[in-house]
């Protein structure tokens, strides 16, 4: 049986659960590799697939034996198959955190199902840690990202627009290996990159801008992500002591952040200095990165939780001046018991484009 | 008051229903304009819309005063704020196809809602029905959809790939007005279009093959969607009765497609037909289309509904031959009193690439 269903199982003996509906399609594909429309049902003796006539084909090409997954078309499931899929088992779980209050319900009528018990994240969490394939393809997938930002460094000139920057950084990704972006880019240049999640606009480079660019891709379904804030010509001073309040609580962070760090306290550390200096952190300082781009666990005010080896996340701290500019500097990280290794490498100094 | 939530705030009376909380985002963009992470509270007195540190600054510069919305962040919302926003209100409606069975719990916890209630999809069943800004927008992002098409048919060339395809499909919309993509394109050749939804490979286009193009746009936030499905070189005899079958069906259905007709009678002619030849309809004949890609009515199987004059929905029945090919052909129409009209107009007769 493939090895994550067989963990999968095992977890739920040890949890007291007689079988799961998974619903949530990232944690689907993360245990068997499937990208569809679908459910899958641990029930006693076996796994089913149920999915429907536009991917039946697709599915039954990547599954194969060994995985030992049935795949049914959800129109040869009658509702007397759904009623004993989990005939005798007490506790079955669900994703409370996936599954709609109405879907809840209409699972509860069409398996009669006993006793629906919340799995609180079981899968989210294993996907925390990264396994030696996981690390590659987010790797990989910050390679090609150093690669597209040297490449900006001589695409971008004045003249350009914040969009047409967004649109060459999806096509660079596209034909240099990777699936296409793992989000939409930010590209917020002079007065725009003030919000963090500043949309492209039409906004043209000139001399002088700040420019904020997030980017990243998808490498076998594996994300990246990267900001770096660099400038048109000249950096004005008012600029340089936020950009190097930024940095130098970016680069402090490379020692903080490893095994048993508590990610609220990680938080507060760069907030503190923030604050010491008249700003604060408005957003997370990062977050987890792999199938999706923004996974447990979270580096924020509002969770807490001890860092472990493997896990890969953002460091991100910003600092953003309302009608004025902002300035974020972020890596995509692998945590390890000593501290943590970039795996975005592109430089952090002062980058100035002049042309 | 802004009109549409105006509009919610009579039919939550109507309801009896004393407040509610709308926390799915496309319906929040529909209602104010917001695009961001959030939700919105309809409260007795107030609309509050709740947000982080991350968009308060993009939401106040797109809300104004006359919209009468109260825009917090959420760090200064306390838990008394909380208690209070629905005090003395008796029932309070929730979007139970959108909350997740956890948020539900958190809401009841948070807002100490005595009676909360079921919506059943009472924003997006209004969304439904378009009004003249909508449809405008729908058209021009079908009109750009139909210039892209005509851009393809110089661009496709044997010994292009389906990615490189893909890619030129989204670099074309952000060149010519659009947003983007309004969702992942289907470039799908050869014996891949026997596939309803595969994914663009580096499978080169070559002679002889049919090649199902699924492709549409964003426009002021609204989608396109056409299929095309054209030839290279020249039509295959085999293929040809199929395609045939399936132009014939999504022509004659432009006469069915009308106020009043029932949406799951209209799937069935389709697929009766189909079946007198030996085929069957595996996906829906279509589905709405407006700020979601795929929104209410669904023509299919599974539901009944009866259209109405200004719903925009897609035509698109298609044949899949499993392991051989497949043909699928779509437009995204408007529905009128006695009939539809197509947005787009792209040709639908045999085209024939030589290149």
């Amino acid at each position: 049986m493939n090895v994550r269903v067989r963990w999968l199982r095992d977890s739920l003996r040890s949890l007291n659960l007689d079988g799961m509906i998974v619903s949530n399609p990232v944690n689907i594909k993360y245990l068997i590799g499937v990208e569809a429309e679908g459910i899958l049902l641990i029930t006693r003796k076996e796994n089913i697939y149920i999915t429907d006539g536009r991917y039946t084909e697709a599915v039954n090409s990547i599954l194969t034996i060994d995985d030992e997954i049935i795949v049914s078309d959800i129109k040869d499931v009658s509702s007397y198959d759904c009623e004993n899929f989990f005939l005798f088992c007490e506790n079955v779980g669900f994703e409370e955190n996936y599954v709609t209050y109405a879907q809840y319900k209409q699972y509860m009528h069409q398996y009669k199902i006993n006793n629906f018990v919340e799995t609180e994240y079981i899968i989210e969490k294993h996907r925390m840690i990264k396994d030696k394939e996981e690390i590659e393809n987010i790797t990989e997938a910050c390679k090609i990202t150093d690669k597209c930002f040297e490449h900006l460094l001589t695409y971008i000139k004045k003249g350009k627009t914040e969009k047409e920057i967004a649109t060459e950084i999806e096509r660079f990704f596209k034909e240099n290996g990777a699936e296409g972006n793992s989000f939409d880019s930010i590209v917020a240049s002079g007065i725009n990159s003030s919000m963090p999640h500043a949309v492209p606009t039409d906004r043209k480079i000139q001399s002088g801008d700040i420019i904020t660019i997030d980017f990243g891709c998808r490498y076998k379904g594996y994300c990246s992500d990267m900001t770096r804030t660099i400038f048109v010509d000249f950096v004005q001073d008012y600029i340089k002591d936020v950009y190097d309040l930024v940095l130098k609580n970016q680069r402090n962070m490379f020692k903080e952040i490893k095994e048993g760090a508590n990610t609220k306290n990680l938080f507060r550390m760069v907030n503190s200095d923030f604050k010491v200096n008249g700003f604060s952190l408005i957003h997370g300082l990062g977050h987890g990165v792999g199938l999706d781009i923004h996974e447990s666990p979270s580096l924020g005010e509002r969770s807490e939780m001890l860092l472990k080896e493997n896990m890969v996340v953002t460091n991100e701290p910003g600092i953003y001046i309302p009608g004025k500019f902002g300035v974020r500097i972020e890596d995509t990280v692998l945590v390890d018991k000593y501290g943590c290794t970039s795996l975005t490498k592109s430089d952090k100094n002062y980058i100035i484009i002049k042309a």
